[in-house]
């Protein structure tokens, strides 16, 4: 099989030397692609510069959200893929804008003064150009800074390559199994994934990794390691190529 | 000699999966743990998990200011350094609180009605206690942080242990060099600092690191390579050793 993994957490810029990151080892991916490439697949690897690597495959490094929509783009038009494993954590925000407290308060103040209301302020203040700042300053008491959505990637693989298998990754922190395995099927259909990973934080540490795999007719497997995690996806995408 | 050496960049955690990361490759701080060690001084070596780290020195590790200023108070309360080189990026700023755009834009707009100022209300809000979120919500369009000035943890080292040596850093982005070195002189003294190691983001990659060494009459020396900054910093901590 020909496949396209993605690992490791993406990080979005404040400024030159602030990120905001996404924690993710990108041991759970390497090990996949570890265990794909040992079984013969072909693997193309998407991941990060600070995640670990799997062995004796050569990655391609993003860093962004939107550096990742735009690798995903342009490898799911040039290549057909059998199957693509989304295990990367996306940044969900990006940095809009940034303000010391004094300046950010001083306009909505003006804006308010004169008539008009709080969200209206906020809104004109962020439609307000401003360049980024290359290191923000230090100076300020308090700092305001407004996140924008970052575009979903899970949602854009299956528009762009319609006939490849998606499996995409679920990670909530210290829920009820019913609750990670109602979101895993929400996400499942809302990205027109075949399959979702679903894992809580509480349970994942580098020797252990409790995770359900959820189809679109409830959990279909569990696993408890990586490894498990690995031959569970590796079982599933063999048994439906057959 | 005995050095205590920080280096990497600190984490500030936004929820349990994301944080707002200081780059910092740990590199250099690891160039100058070998260095010193190769030339039999005992290295004190504190960084962060993701930090490139010296060879054959067990590092300490922290991940916030918090974290760092709590490590360092222990060690100076505990033990006598003939020099501290405090290369460690530290966050300026940690998260205070968080919050989805409408609910922020709606407390504001409530206290503004009962007549207040955006500035009372605004220190309100953050006065409101609010607990912190295990993952904050991908629901909202718009997420304001707001965040907070950190300790100052260069400032506490001579008040801690006035009679070590300090050697401090300072990294701007894009500047004049007069400019940094006037930024990096008055760092000197506002933290009663022996050196400070002065470099531009621009001039620093992996292979080449442009620094000035500044002192109390102004810059004494000058580097081009993590290597060459090893030396300038063993030269200048031997001679007044003696």
């Amino acid at each position: 099989m020909k496949l396209l993994i993605t690992a490791g957490g993406t990080s979005e810029k404040i400024d030159d030397v602030r990120s905001i990151t996404n924690h993710s080892s990108g041991r759970l991916g390497a090990a996949l692609g570890e265990n794909f490439r040992a079984l013969g697949h072909e693997v193309t690897y998407v991941t990060t510069k600070s995640a670990v690597k799997p062995q004796g495959i050569t990655p391609i490094l993003i860093e962004s959200a939107e550096d990742l929509a735009a690798c995903l783009t342009n490898l799911l038009q040039q290549e057909k893929f059998d199957a693509v494993i989304h295990a990367m954590a996306v940044s969900d925000f990006t940095v809009a804008k940034s303000f010391p407290d004094t300046e950010f308060i001083a306009a909505l103040q003006t804006n308010v003064e004169k008539g008009k209301t709080v969200e209206e302020s906020f809104k004109q203040l962020l439609a307000d150009s401003q360049s980024t700042a290359k290191k923000i300053s230090s100076q300020a008491e308090h700092l305001v800074l407004v996140l924008k959505q970052t575009p979903k990637v899970i949602g854009l693989i299956k528009k762009l390559q319609p006939t490849t298998r998606l499996i995409g990754f679920k990670l909530l922190v210290d829920v009820e199994p019913s609750e990670l395995i109602q979101v895993a099927t929400a996400s499942l259909k809302k990205n027109d994934a075949d399959y979702i990973v679903a894992n809580d934080l509480t349970e994942v540490a580098p020797q252990q990794h409790h995770a359900y795999l959820v189809g679109p007719r409830g959990v279909v497997a569990e696993a408890f390691t990586k490894k498990e995690i690995a031959e569970m996806l590796q079982r599933v995408l063999e048994e439906e190529a057959k």
